[in-house]
């Protein structure tokens, strides 16, 4: 499969919809097609939450997003595909049908991804010219933020369709999940399933309502699955035996019958007290209310897990990098003029107002980073820190003349304007790199310290070297404008 | 029972030492016995971490930590306790002997909670002779960090012991659920079992390794886990059609057999593959190294759970409002001299440095957040810039004359300098209310804007009339000191 710049959605539900908006906002023109004559504006309203979110997530580091068509047919919409992603309900024969009939119609070099949640791809290929092009890629609601995909091949299945999958599912920003072995309902699913038949047979023997089991749920385990999974938390609660300890003292609760071993029938009656036990629970929240604040804390936890590098905050951060580029850059190493590059990012989401602008603090938290990247050059970085001396800012004067939005790249490039035995004074521009305007000034005064001791004290040689040196590379330069300025109110 | 002052621990493993700390970090004295010869060591690096954990996600709001001491025996540790958390090995008989020793040796209006995870109550109190007084709770894992605590009676258990259990549980932060009907594994555990029941089969069979099955969990359905559950996720999915739809919809599936009945046997070689394939998965990262980090996300997740108020975050944000007060005080409020409150606070674990000081973009954080204040008060708050206007701050000028740490709480009092018709120059001064010193001054030079065309305009009649009235409830006030100030090198 060449690059990947035109995908056609078959089936265009919740599912569908999500897919469609992930693809779009990954800047790849997608054609959807689906009998329901809604599906214009249920797509649609799917990619205003799906585009809120993700800018919420990513901000500008999106590329612009690709051109969306609703096609009238099959055909239509997948006839100029480089790969197809078929969304429909989950009936083995409905999918065989549809799957051939994309199959018949899309282009030589095209792929097919199926999001069945658990019917097995060599059933679903049976019937295709070319089964070698179709592999499962199940996705999970909602699918433009959780980045699980499960990806599974048929017995026809070629090698070079897993792989040229996995490759456009990784560039949306997912986690490819290879499951290697044919299975109904895959992985998660079945994992999913024993959860959700439990559930109902507590609901069904009146042990407990449907609010009771999810709070038992979000209020515990949920918290650790969130990042963990099941086998390491459960290393850790070995605590120092570990593993094979663990295991050998679950071994005897094995035996014991704490779940059922069916679900229960869904019968007309358990059904009523289950949607019953719904309602109450929501409490007059509507559904659109309730997603917005699922994909609100979404995004939240998925920038509180960016903070540890782990797990679904560890894929965000690769996948925005891999967008930016920003990790190439070399901080605190000159840029021009003898100034220091101290700052090189793009605008996060957690550092805007409400008009999507670069916010107040946010400049200072900038302009502070970039005063450690000087710092470090000059040899009082952490390690220095640590040893119980740093330098404290004792006063700061900002000026604002510009804004950044979210997901802009700026940056922050310092000059050092002068120094003596104690003290360092520093003037920060933040330039915004898409227009190259100066944004933002920041001038500091700074003072060495001994941290214990709470004073300040003269810096040792090697910093005041250091720092002499900064100031002598700059001193050709003229006054930057906006320095030793006072605030007043004019006449 | 009266106000609980001393909690006894019987059993110090993992869980034990974990209450332990949960109870010592809220201001209870803690006396632990357990049998084995390291138990003070392994309590006292269950604490240390707790300590460190709690205080990054509550800080200073928690009380001064209480008095641990380490029993030699199981009556010297319950004679003068006020409640007793019992955390032995689970098995029924050495639990029904040592809580009935509990019993002859506690005081008469103790009450006895035990951390069993799935045995019953009724056989847990059938050898004591006050059976009223036990009551299961059950927490997880770590102890001193998940808020569930599930909460359930035996036949002889009275009301009372459950209400007092359960408000002591609720005082320490915890989340408690109420077990209505007695049932083997309680609610939480049934439901984990069937997920490590599958994962395990997963295993045996071949089909997936022990990090393949966490991928499936904490890249999909664990990330929503963590603060919906399992019905409220299921609502969502069944979009606009709703709950019933879903259920029946996924009525057919139940039939399925996408899990397996019964669990795998335990044998040596599945614990032999598990443990390997554990080890492989931890990659030569050691158990504390995984705990810190399980620890810094599960703190960071409810740090983000409740800036959306939700789920376990509201449960932080509401027991941290509980400990401080902080909830009481109405900002834009005149606090004396006619200067205005415009911020009261506690020091956020987010606001830290690596010193445990208010780090420095947060003071213009607080400072900014006061400028809102103030606004919201001359008529420019949300629903003003919701029109399309609103004030910019042009120039800031801050001066640091002291520190704030974790948890203290800080007082921002603002002083209006100055108005024309499109300027407002404010002045405010933050107070550590530890110590009563000004930690920090910021001036601020602001102008009103049109937002749309981004150009500054004259304040409407009403919020000119306002500035001024704030400038002249204030005039007679000398200036503050460290206004007009510029950055300056001496000599």
């Amino acid at each position: 499969m060449a690059e990947v710049n035109k995908v056609a959605i078959v089936g265009g539900g919740v599912i569908g919809a999500a897919w469609a908006a992930r693809f779009l906002l990954n800047g790849i023109d997608v054609a959807v097609f689906d009998l329901d004559p809604e599906v214009e504006r249920k797509t649609r309203e799917v990619i205003a939450n799906a585009r809120r979110a993700q800018t919420r997530l990513h901000g500008a580091a999106l590329p612009p997003e690709g051109q969306l068509r609703f096609a009238p047919s099959i055909a239509d919409a997948v006839e100029d595909a480089d790969f197809i992603q078929e969304s429909l309900p989950e009936r083995e024969d409905l999918k065989q049908r549809v799957l051939a009939d994309i199959d018949a119609a899309m282009p030589d070099h095209a792929v097919i991804g199926s999001s069945t949640s658990g019917l097995l791809p060599t059933k679903l290929q049976s019937a295709m010219n070319r089964p070698d092009r179709l592999v499962v890629g199940h996705p999970f609601n909602p699918v433009y933020l959780l980045p699980l995909v499960e990806v599974c091949g048929g017995d026809q299945t070629s090698d070079e369709t897993i792989a040229s999958a996995s490759a456009l599912y990784t560039r949306i920003g997912m986690k490819v999940l290879h499951v290697r072995h044919e299975i109904d309902g895959f992985i998660a699913d079945r994992l999913l399933e024993a959860v959700w038949r439990e559930a109902l047979w507590l609901i069904n023997d009146g042990i407990a309502t449907a609010s009771e089991i999810d709070d038992a749920i979000r209020f515990g385990a949920g918290l650790r699955w969130s990042f963990m999974g099941t086998f390491l938390t459960y290393r850790l609660a070995g605590g120092e035996a570990g593993m094979k300890h663990f295991l050998h003292q679950f071994g005897p609760s094995m035996e014991w019958p704490w779940t059922k071993l069916i679900g229960p029938k869904l019968t007309d009656e358990l059904i009523e007290t289950v949607s019953a036990q719904s309602d109450e629970q929501a409490a007059g929240i509507g559904l659109r209310e309730y997603e917005a604040l699922r994909d609100s804390c979404l995004v939240d936890i998925m920038h509180a897990l960016e903070r540890n590098d782990f797990a679904a905050g560890a894929v965000a951060k690769a996948y925005r990098e891999g967008l930016t580029g920003m990790a190439a850059v070399t901080l605190g190493s000159d840029c021009g003029d003898g100034l220091v590059l101290s700052g090189h990012t793009s605008v996060s989401p957690e550092w805007i107002d409400y008009n999507e602008h670069l916010t107040e603090w946010a400049y200072l938290k900038l302009f502070g980073d970039g005063t450690d990247v000087v710092l470090a050059r000059i040899g009082a970085g952490p390690d220095y820190v640590a040893s119980g001396f740093s330098f404290y800012t004792v006063e700061t004067h900002i000026r604002h003349l510009g804004q950044a939005r979210l997901g802009e790249k700026v940056e922050v490039r310092t000059r050092v304007l002068g120094s003596d035995s104690k003290r360092l004074q520093l003037f920060h521009a933040m330039i915004n790199l898409a227009s190259g305007a100066v944004i933002a000034t920041a001038e500091h005064m700074l003072v060495h310290v001994d941290a214990k001791a709470e004073k300040s004290v003269p810096a040792p040689d090697h910093i005041a070297t250091a720092m002499q040196g900064l100031v002598a590379a700059q001193q050709h330069l003229a006054p930057p404008e906006g320095t030793g300025r006072t605030i007043t109110m004019p006449g």
